[in-house]
């Protein structure tokens, strides 16, 4: 396996709205995708209300231990929206209205229109690279490690496609699956365990779902090397197609 | 306004599977709006790996902070399955087969079904209560002010219904909320600030929408006491009608 520098992330999710269950996060499992597919290793998340203190802690706590944090939410014009401010004193910056984001501002809103409130959305922290916002306008930024998204899903997506060619990535995680036929967790979890024992490069975990009536079992393989993965696949399925031969279940999984 | 106890509580997702994106969560967003008709404050979410210093260190930070700590993922019976394990690590106790979740386990399975995998979802750390689960029987529990429960969405549901008679609840947060009739934030923003300002104890948050060609704007109101509420509501109504009626937009919000 070839030696590569392995990049981590956290997201830190701003917001009441999600806290309270009346809007239901699409954030975390977008970039999660996004981010395995770009061989970043997404490592934790946190969801914080909107208050100060919580976010402040959050980003000190999340920024040191990762390659990068994203963050999603808080930077609109109400006076809910202190995002920006959080990370900026996070960061031990200044935060003004940016020229360049107030440019952009300038150009999307007509000058009576562009109020008080709508400048908050130009408050960017000293030293901070704009990110772009093709839907809104009012953009996102990076300082340090830390990327600053907005929380609504589609602008948030825009401007993850736009950060991402300046950060670093690594080697891709790969994975490869199998569904287990219809046997049971119980049933295969002695073989897996020594099968992942065996193999201690290889993220192995079991993924029950339900729906309603029956379970589905699902293994993946986790690993950025995929010779190993491979191996691993075949000793699965073998162990697999083993324990359905001996409950004389008459299904084989293909090899 | 009534001087009530506020209960608090975190969520902890325990799962590879969230991380990688793989599987999409749908568990905060249920126990959010659970906990939020219930009248507990959830306060704090994070999501961590299939790793015993991951899940432990959270699980110390959060338990100490909240009235409670739900946490989902990681009871079953492969080797990825971890979560008791480190419970009971975080709270100091020991971890065997729990002769009341092995009888549990009895019924379920056939003898020669109930190999040593299986055998695994009755280690329960020491003094903790165990939770039903009627769909797959395998129990969760709960120890001190942790709440342990499965991560399949069904199950995890069964699970919060069994444990929530014996939680201690508060009075519930009441909500309002005004969908702003096409003004756009950055318009209402001032207004907003003002009266959020002239009612510190009521949480008033503005959240955009996006279908993909406009913005819904909604304004929701969150308070304890009702008739605050009702005041307040109807400040926000009135701030809106204005900004309308300014804007010669011909709309105008019920009262």
């Amino acid at each position: 396996m070839s030696q590569t520098q392995t990049i981590t992330a956290a997201i830190l999710v701003i917001g009441d709205e999600i806290l309270s269950g009346r809007t239901k996060d699409k954030n975390i499992g977008y970039i999660a995708e996004y981010l395995t597919n770009v061989g970043i290793d997404l490592k934790e998340v946190r969801v914080v209300p909107d208050a100060e203190d919580e976010i402040v802690t959050a980003i000190r706590a999340l920024k040191g231990r990762y390659t990068y944090l994203f963050t999603t939410g808080g930077i609109g014009p109400t006076h809910d929206d202190i995002t920006a401010d959080c990370v900026a004193k996070a960061c031990g910056v200044t935060i003004d209205h940016d020229p360049r984001a107030v440019a952009i501002l300038r150009q999307r809103y007509k000058p009576e229109d562009l109020n008080e409130a709508r400048l908050r959305m130009a408050r960017i922290p000293a030293g901070a690279d704009l990110i772009e916002n093709q839907i809104s306008k009012a953009p996102g930024f990076r300082i340090d490690n830390i990327i600053v998204m907005a929380g609504v899903p589609q602008i948030m997506q825009v401007m993850l496609d736009n950060v991402m060619p300046s950060l670093q990535t690594g080697a891709k995680m790969l994975s490869r699956s199998v569904e287990t036929g219809g046997l049971p967790e119980g049933i295969y979890a002695e073989a897996l365990g020594q099968i992942a024992k065996a193999h201690p490069g290889v993220i192995i975990g079991s993924y029950p779902s339900f729906d309603g009536k029956t379970f589905l079992n699902r293994i993946v393989m986790r690993s950025r090397d995929d010779a190993t993965l491979i191996l691993v696949e075949k000793d699965v399925i073998e162990a697999l197609n083993q324990l359905h031969e001996a409950k004389g279940t008459g299904y084989r999984l293909p090899l």
